[in-house]
């Protein structure tokens, strides 16, 4: 199909796609005149994956062309590729170093891990921003106060589990190439993010409303 | 206790109370002389809050304060006091308007609720920011052509409810009046979502580690 037919059937303008195409966001089609250039389904596939990494995830551009990159590199485990894709989301601050709370917070995630047998964010560690965003998210915790059990810790791990394994059924039933995997498996990633957070305000909003009337 | 001791306790400087204290988010304490005043308990506990809101949700301050005023406004229900404080979170963008996918995201989100017996969500509909932000997520999906079935949300839902009764359980463990324990709802709420999306991430991680080794 020719750049406008891609526009109009990505939705994306042709101004955004030419943009991606010299951010080297999307490969460059294949040219069939000095003017023209004819694309494939697979450049529809991938505009989808960066409106969802930009324009949901927030990723920069620089980053997200990082993570497409490694995601679609044959030459990587496809292990790597995927970790290196949710590596580069963005991920809130580091965690504090030197201070008691971020100590006490890595071992309590490094104690959590291994109970829950997640071998891979135990290899990983420090070096996997999910890990550094959950020291940071229960050291603040702990510094405001607020409660921050190791059983409470679990009953979320345990649910985002249950979702994951949701989630990788259905990449696997749709089918598709290993990188196509990969590259659904991080917009799902990115694009129930909203969805989990909004579901849970609304239900916390619902049960409090059962409980808490006058 | 004095504004240094306020200040220790607290792990907030000095100068940050002050700031706090001109744009009234925390109440003003009890002169004791022309300089000094005197603070307590509560001003800690609300200190602990505003942290969480400010520096974990990203609250803006204005935002905060409205946050703070409607939590402990005892002429309102404590319905209303809770609903209205997670009203104010940040919720990302509006969804978009006369746009088919939003349009039939609505349908699917005002369909799943009536399917949970979510009364809160289905009575508030669009004036609660969180039921925007589940319907512009869904349509994002759908307009990505990424899944957004209904078993799967439903999935979501039931989880997002589980979460909520352990945060309630919690809160109603550690006790305190009303307003102590709206806020507690709040700051639970702001303070596990990076928790949350972590764990998720590394669920996720975890996952596609097992199922697509090479």
């Amino acid at each position: 199909m020719r750049l406008k037919e891609l526009s109009e059937r990505s939705g994306v303008s042709t101004a955004t796609i030419k943009y991606y195409l010299r951010e080297r966001l999307l490969p460059p089609g294949e040219r069939v005149s000095a003017t023209q250039a004819e694309y494939g389904e697979e450049h529809l596939r991938r505009l989808r994956l960066v409106r969802a990494l930009i324009q949901v995830g927030r990723v920069p551009v620089a980053t997200a062309r990082e993570v497409l990159e490694t995601a679609e590199d044959e030459s990587l485990s496809q292990n790597t590729r995927m970790g290196a894709a949710v590596w580069a989301l963005p991920h809130g601050p580091e965690p504090a170093e030197d201070d008691p709370e971020t100590e006490e917070a890595r071992r309590q995630v490094d104690a959590l891990l291994e109970r829950l047998g997640w071998t891979y964010g135990q290899e990983l560690g420090d070096t996997f921003p999910a890990y550094g965003m959950l020291v940071a998210a229960i050291a603040s915790l702990a510094r405001l106060g607020y409660p921050h059990e190791t059983d409470h810790l679990l009953l979320h791990a345990r649910l985002a589990a249950e979702l994951a394994v949701a989630d990788l059924d259905l990449v696997e039933k749709y089918g598709g190439s290993p990188t196509e995997r990969i590259e659904a498996v991080v917009a799902l990633t990115v694009l129930y993010e909203p969805v989990l957070l909004a579901l849970r305000r609304l239900a916390e909003t619902e049960e409090s409303g059962r409980r808490f009337t006058d």
